[in-house]
């Protein structure tokens, strides 16, 4: 299995762990230490060695942040995790807070004393989460100091090794455009920016410039390391040679130079020395690089991740993946759903269903010469009231029977060399109610006005979250969370810039991926999600408009539940988009099955009227 | 008539003016000098003293600058204007820019030469505006030299004298509110905003605030003055006492001293000299008042117009009035398109429209006893390719017989005293052709989708704009302005803060009025314009909703002509919308018409199907 059900977090380690840093940091003259839950790459996931966050005070969490003062401590979670943490964390060490309405760049203007020294590792914030935490210390008369040594480290004994996953290629045959090539373009965007240097921080950014791909985290094929990628073409790759074969090694000898991790501070402060400029994404990069360039009389060109843009705009080896990863992935989903539909309600549980469907997944890839590498993320499985939980991570403690009248949904993904999926289906178990049925309707409704909508060339995520979630709105319900999140191209399931969401400020652009993931939550009965990714097409001219538009095209091929669906909901229009994807669903996977589960796809995705 | 078809503007008039311009800044150790069209207070209208902009270059729009050099001189016009200002200007002496590519804030940086001083009047920009010509200017090497005379007033021999119109007490039956009660509401705002003084440069706020009404500028009811409002009540207005007669200085005495415009420089520079921290709002201030307060050691609060909220959220007598200012408008409008329908195509012109339009107008307004006060903008009557010109403005010159097969597109306003309206409709003239018809109800179906939203607090008009476009945007089609504009109560037909456009970023409050205009435009052959205002209704449960939403009560009451009208490619609910507002417009207005009127509006409030 790729993902665990163990109940992870653990009240009783917060007392005496605290109990050692609040000693260290009296020790160094320092009246708290700030604890993100973030690793120097700013990403989703992190190793084992850097869940300090976890260990300090139990809470497993994917966000989050704790402080720890001399007398007070304090975990700032996001309104995913206000149950969870309180399960997780001793309360008589901790105080919660919200990471939303109260984050430590707010909390410590109001909350820190006048005169305290608030010590934190300038290799684990951003340059932007420095400077508002240090202008909210500064309002408060406090002041933040920069660490050499996170003091977690110094005190965690048997902090695990940074992680050696090997290294390989990520072939031209996925990737679409070599290496080399990928280079010399970010070459010619550093210059752009003005800069003579950019630092990759993102591993992401890493394994899409330089075609390689990692196993350092959990569900994201990344290896962790750094690049300096410089102007003039020579370029340095920090990385742990142990990680390479002798192939890999070889290979990344042609491309750029390869120095140990440990090995960036004098790299960067001696180009710093030389006076280059050197571009650093002010959201990805630590504040160490920043202070290390300032520092040593070099210029910060504050510029978005060159490779950022290039890797969100897929191209068409990239593209002709996804449509392969999203038929298999699809086929495996249609076995799940089939075996599910002959489980009696109240047999299975949510574990139950995440085994059989990595199963399916296995299976799949294995018959189509396309191994599942990963999950893509841990599976979100929720029967009746779990379903309402958004972020919801089922484990033993939890696992929940699916019971008679209730919903079930199910949100997975799954990492094949080819591409990355992430698909949710809801379906009834036994008789869904009317409530049920009309929410569903008014959540695909949403679904299908993001899959049909055109747009000219500029339009931003934001500019049509709106058709996601009008239907809902007009029966005074909405969903808490956004519509959309990019997608990576066998990396990040979660990658940006791309948004749909109200907050999403980046054009929506011509290879983009993203999810189109509306839902509805009714907390302590049941969630509704109904999730496709969707590719940005390229213009064309639609007959007799004016104008070139963008569109979608849907890349997730799986059936969704008709005994859910009030067909007299919908319009003519909608009517017709099911039957046309249902009919295509069978089209592209039904040749992948057979037997009762062909038949089953048959009768899922047979038209309506 | 409240409108003229003059042509305006003479390309004649550039060449001797600016060469007298040249003089007076070659005098003065200048090298060029800045032309905006504004005058003192940003609004959309100015009086004729301050038509500076047309008087120097003959452009007769809205929205331009001129910057005259010593050998080179250009006006800066935007989009809506690109035509007309290369009939009204000399070409010889301008060249043309535009206003939205390339403004003064960016041309300046390029084309300033080293060391150039460039002359501004500081009254007539706004703080926002000077910063970014400074900064443009200091990249330049060149200097902004604010001026203590406007030069063009030191050249224009026969320059009208300040408008002198009378004031009238806008009576609490319309406003609601007493000034009185407004005034203390805007103290307390003023003092939350940290500051001692707010100063009302926007007419338009002056008039909330006060209760009051003028006519010093075409079109909108304002009189032309300032107000300094403290957070102690003791407040000052700047108004020629002219303009008063006895009961309405009186009136004004009891809530606030009463001085003369040419006292407000020394009034801000007492308030600054004893400390006073003075609020101004960076995109409606003068530049000149900024000075004024940090030359004498005051303090600029840098907040939004205090009464620019409260103005633009009506409360329920403001609600009432603008029911009734629409139900009246919707028979004077009824009157004129059963009048249109009876004209042969290829008898009447465009100008005959107008007339006849506001001939309709003052005879309703009489018989209701609520008589027209003045239309709220020039009336843009557009046949054929004209209908595709967004912003047009019938002259004698332009002035087109509406032909046959051709669509006729009408947009206007009214002033009430109980509200100000703005309604545009789009009628067939002889037989359309499938393709208006088409689009025209692609149209519709934007229109209705606003008018149907609903949406949760919080929500801007940004984030629903997409509703308006949605339709246009499948088939290849869009519209190059925003969905809607603010409208004020007796007061501008454009209003802020509030719009529907992707720019829009205010909330959409309850009591609020908008435009609701989507449109669609085939240069050279027709425009398609639909526009009804509608209100912010305040939040109330739906049946079985989870969230109180807000949602849109339209105002404007005139039938949609059926025969543009494709109902195949309407929704049942598109269907069932068009259907209820044709029987509320029956209702609603039938009352006020008799005989053939009346029978002209049954049929075309017919219901469909």
């Amino acid at each position: 299995m790729f993902q665990s059900f163990d109940s992870t977090g653990d009240p009783s380690v917060g007392k005496p762990r605290v109990a050692l840093l609040r000693q260290w940091l009296s020790d160094n003259g320092l009246d708290g230490f700030i604890v993100p839950r973030a690793d120097e790459h700013q990403g989703e996931y992190v190793a084992a060695r850097s869940e300090r966050l976890k260990w300090l005070t139990g809470f497993s969490g994917s966000a989050g942040v704790a402080i720890v003062l001399a007398e007070s401590a304090y975990v700032f979670v996001d309104g995913r995790y206000t149950l969870q943490v309180r399960d997780q964390v001793d309360l008589g060490i901790f105080t919660i807070e919200s990471l939303v309405d109260n984050p430590p760049s707010v909390w410590t203007k109001e909350n820190l004393a006048k005169g305290a020294r608030l010590g934190f590792d300038p290799w684990l914030h951003t340059m932007a989460e420095v400077k508002a935490l240090s202008a909210a210390a500064e309002k408060a008369g406090a002041v933040l100091v920069p660490l050499a040594q996170n003091p977690i480290d110094a005190i965690w004994q048997d902090q695990p090794e940074a992680p050696l996953a090997k290294v390989e290629i990520h072939p031209e045959t996925f990737a679409g455009e070599l290496a080399k090539d990928k280079l010399k373009r970010l070459a010619a965007a550093i210059a752009k920016d003005g800069a003579t240097h950019a630092i990759l921080t993102d591993p992401s950014s890493l394994a899409w410039s330089f075609n390689i791909r990692g196993g350092d985290v959990p569900h994201t094929p990344l290896a962790l390391g750094f690049a300096i990628l410089a102007a003039d073409g020579s370029h340095t790759v920090f990385l742990d040679k142990r990680k390479l074969g002798r192939t890999q090694e070889a290979y990344l000898t042609q491309l750029a130079d390869i120095k140990a991790p440990a090995e960036l501070e004098s790299a960067v402060a001696a180009l710093a020395q030389s006076g280059a400029k050197i571009a650093l994404d002010p959201v990805l990069a630590a504040d160490r690089l920043r202070a290390l360039i300032e520092d040593n009389g070099g210029t910060v060109v504050a510029a978005p991740d060159p490779a950022r843009l290039p890797r969100a705009t897929k191209n068409s080896a990239e593209i002709a993946g996804a449509r392969a990863a999203h038929r298999r992935d699809g086929a495996a989903v249609a076995k799940l759903l089939c075996w599910l539909d002959r489980q009696e309600p109240g047999k299975v549980d949510e574990i139950a269903v995440v085994t059989k469907l990595e199963e399916c997944r296995r299976i799949t890839g294995e018959e189509t010469q396309m191994p599942l590498r990963d999950v893509s993320f841990d599976t979100i499985s929720g029967a009746g009231p779990n379903g309402a939980i958004m972020h919801y991570r089922v484990s033993r403690a939890t696992s929940r029977v699916l019971g008679d009248g209730e919903l079930f949904l199910l949100d997975s993904g799954a990492q094949y060399q080819d591409g990355t999926t992430d698909i949710t289906r809801t379906v009834p178990v036994g008789k869904p109610s009317e409530e049920m049925r009309e929410r569903f309707t008014l959540v695909l409704k949403g679904l299908i006005a993001i899959s049909t909508a055109r747009f000219p060339a500029g339009a931003r995520g934001c500019d049509i979250d709106v058709l996601a979630r009008i239907a809902l709105w007009k029966r005074g319900l909405d969903f808490a969370h956004g519509t959309g999140h990019g997608v990576g191209s066998y990396l990040a399931v979660h990658e940006g810039p791309q948004r749909i969401a109200k907050t999403g400020m980046e054009k929506l652009l011509a290879g983009m991926i993203l999810s189109n993931e509306p839902g509805y939550y009714k907390p302590g009965h049941y969630g509704i999600r109904l999730e496709n990714l969707i590719l940005v097409t390229r213009p064309d001219d639609l007959p007799s408009g004016d104008i070139a538009m963008h569109g979608f095209e849907t890349l997730t091929l799986a059936p969704f539940d008709q005994r859910l669906l009030r067909t007299d909901l919908l319009t003519r229009d909608e009517l017709d988009w099911l039957n046309a994807y249902h009919a295509r669903v069978l089209v592209e996977i039904g040749p992948m099955l057979d037997g009762e589960t062909l038949a089953w796809l048959e009768k899922a995705t047979k038209p309506i009227r």
